[in-house]
């Protein structure tokens, strides 16, 4: 068999590919992408811009509610054809995946571009399904897929993952969604406010992945608004009499005609025969690598994106691919701070994580600020008045460490926070920044003055909110 | 004439003086605040807080038109009675200025609060209606007014400004709006949405206040869309021949059942008979005074909020408020560091300013970073893809120094933005924070990244994105 000879390979052409091809292609090395599966991102074509739309769609749509207060009159007759919202989606999500492929994939040889799925032979030696490459650097990126368990594989397209849910033409009348966190509780909200009969299950005590006691238990209230959620017991699935499925955990049972998996994802290692790889792998499989140079181990191999298993998110899958890429073409290793970590999950009101989790915070250390939405200013005016602010600082030197946030408006906030986190500043800092009226940002404000009020560390001068001139 | 004897008198008690009694108070000084005219602020009765609501519920109710492509049957079909829509409008102002005199003023006794218009006699004596009040500092704080030329005023009711909008019990039929400022757009924009005919003029050739070109042109054909704009002539009112005014400027001509005035704010200065305060008054009768202290010149007086005729926005008055306040019951004065500007109009999309304005920047020294909104992210997922965000940095330094924003949640760029600039922070800093996908910060980011390529300064390493671990 005739060997292909590169500098660098990358396996995968999703987000953190083709952000490492943007690093190597103009490096001068040459190199070849190597795809297996569709083309087109997973943020693209399953993840986070249709359910963007989906959600959008969902939103709009339950605004119609507030237009009585106004004086609007036939508001209530409005009807919904939900599959028409379904055929926006996916033209939504064609425009969004067409656009990837045009700005990377669409204009590449068969030379750069080889499609199959790789193996590892050896170290420096690629199997693509018949043809081998033997590269000097090798970037893994091969992505993520969702969870489904074994068991429930034979109920065959009456369970669906993210995968199927974009592709459904007509929408169920009823589905169960198994598993609330993002995925979970975006799609779950937004069928419902469709006019899907939706029941939300999850092993946990918690929904969205939050932590906090306090945002936890504000942000489920409020979903519960929009559908009923079990949570603390597994959920099982049988057929029921008639075509339906039926959903049980604990002394809870739906009949639904389809169920939403909504697990989680997991990193797509099984297929690359990484023992021939030569690489140090940890209990899931996955190479050990440093996560500020991409590196597995002292190796010529790279790993960046959903396959790291570390945070399935598009903008940290282009920072790793940016880092494997620059790293992959270059004659030393540069280690790269990484950034303040964020999640958004968008679902109404949002529901933010910004820098370090509930659990990763010294609890005797840490002070924490709250603000409870209340139905005062501009939230009042938005009618979206329910929620809670709560933010984290170390108690001794007020830094600001973090922050959860079920808000209206949370994915704007978190991106303030997340950057005086990068910036390192204090909430004294915080607290002299200009908070503009009537706005969102007046809610984290008062959050603030309350963290501002439990750090020993004090601004100088009379005046808290305004930094005496120097 | 018997005269009263307190450390501090505060005239007015709008926003700027409810927050200067704020430091008064706990000081233990002996005090009066003085308030002719309705009590509540100019932001709770007739200002911001009653605008967004306005705002809001024709922003909810235009949404209906993008219901149509999510397969929405019946949205076609809504009508509105406006009239209902102000009474909910209405409502909300009571609830703001219950709230704002609950928090204030309603449990004073008539010792603190004296009600009357204060007049100087002296530099430390007022006349408040006849009572006599002598004080060893005073805080002026009388707030603004509309501008309504005196030609006008002949026609009564048929023509309003903001004091009389929000109290209007039936909308007209048609309106101009004579002046494009923040509040022309705002309630020109609102009101054609909810079904008045509006036509808007304005002397000068650009609208908003926007100064900076581009971003000028685009605002005003995204606005032009809501409603027709005669721009860069003066205009004139006559009565025509039935019953309605007929507004002219140029060859544009329109017959209209109520002209709204919204030419700016002037400062409530001429009744307080400064001329009695040995105070230095600038050409417009105000006194000169310092903005990190708020004091007029080295005397005993203070002057804070919309009075000064700078910035009449609730934050800055505000601040204002805490600085006269705090200085007025020290023993030394202090000077105050004061914050980055914003300015933000509420019309759809946001029209903001940020730090310098494009007439404050020295062209040579400035590169400016540019992206229009395209139809592409969540952008188009929002439905809003049309404006523009420029942002200006220093060529040499990478510095940045403003932004203006013509864009769907620029009200949150704003604040990011003004965050930075607080924080002196160059664009190589920008580009290495965190964006999350897919967000409308992401837009900014494009902005960030054009404005990057432009800058002499650039970040160490081989990723602008990324900064290199220490």
């Amino acid at each position: 068999m005739q060997e292909k000879k590169v500098d660098v390979a990358i396996i995968g052409s999703g987000t953190a590919g083709l952000y490492a091809l943007g690093k190597v292609k103009p490096s001068g090395k040459s190199f070849v992408l190597i795809n297996g599966g569709e083309l087109g991102t997973t943020c693209a074509r399953v993840g986070c811009m249709p359910s963007k739309a989906l959600i959008q769609a969902a939103h709009d749509y339950s605004r119609r509610k507030v237009l009585g207060r106004y004086g609007v009159e036939g508001h209530d007759g409005m009807e919904i054809d939900a599959n028409e919202t379904m055929e926006y989606v996916q033209d939504m999500r064609d425009t969004f995946v067409d656009r990837v492929q045009s700005n990377s994939t669409d204009h590449m040889s068969d030379e750069v571009l080889m499609t199959g799925f790789a193996k590892f032979v050896e170290p420096n030696l690629l199997d693509v399904e018949g043809n081998l490459v033997r590269a000097d650097k090798i970037i893994i990126a091969t992505g993520s897929r969702p969870v489904m368990p074994e068991a429930w594989k034979k109920y065959g397209d009456r369970i669906i993952t993210t995968e199927e849910l974009f592709e459904l033409e007509e929408l169920p009348r009823s589905m169960a969604v198994i598993g609330l966190g993002t995925i979970g509780l975006e799609v779950g909200q937004s069928m419902s406010r469709l006019g899907v009969d939706v029941t939300g299950f999850d092993l946990l005590d918690n929904i969205g992945g939050i932590e906090d006691p306090e945002a936890a238990s504000t942000a489920l209230s409020i979903l519960r608004k929009d559908f009923p959620i079990h949570l603390g017991h597994g959920a099982e699935i049988s057929h029921d009499d008639g075509h339906k499925l039926q959903v049980t955990a604990a002394d809870q049972s739906v009949a639904v005609e389809m169920v939403l998996a909504s697990l989680g994802r997991v990193p797509n290692v099984e297929n690359l025969a990484l023992e021939n790889s030569g690489l140090e792998l940890d209990d899931s499989g996955i190479p050990l690598y440093d996560k500020h140079t991409m590196q597995c181990g002292s190796s010529h191999i790279f790993i960046a994106g959903d396959v790291n298993g570390e945070t399935p998110l598009l903008h940290e899958a282009g920072d790793e691919g940016r880092i494997a890429g620059s790293n992959a073409v270059s004659d030393q290793i540069t280690s790269y701070k990484r950034k303040p970590h964020i999640a958004i999950n968008f679902c109404d009101p949002n529901i933010c994580h910004v820098g370090k989790r509930w659990s990763e915070l010294d609890l005797d250390q840490t002070a924490v600020g709250e603000v409870k939405l209340a139905p005062v200013g501009r939230a009042l005016i938005m009618g979206k008045n329910m929620g809670v602010i709560r933010v984290y600082a170390d108690k001794e030197s007020g830094k600001l460490q973090g922050a959860t946030l079920v808000c209206a408006n949370g994915e704007n906030l978190a991106h303030l926070l997340a950057w005086c986190i990068q910036q390192e500043l204090t909430v004294g800092d915080l607290v002299q920044m200009p908070f503009y009226h009537p706005v969102i940002e007046e809610a984290l404000q008062a959050a603030l003055n309350d963290l501002y009020e439990k750090v020993e560390t004090k601004n100088p001068g009379p005046i808290a909110e305004l930094a005496p001139l120097a």
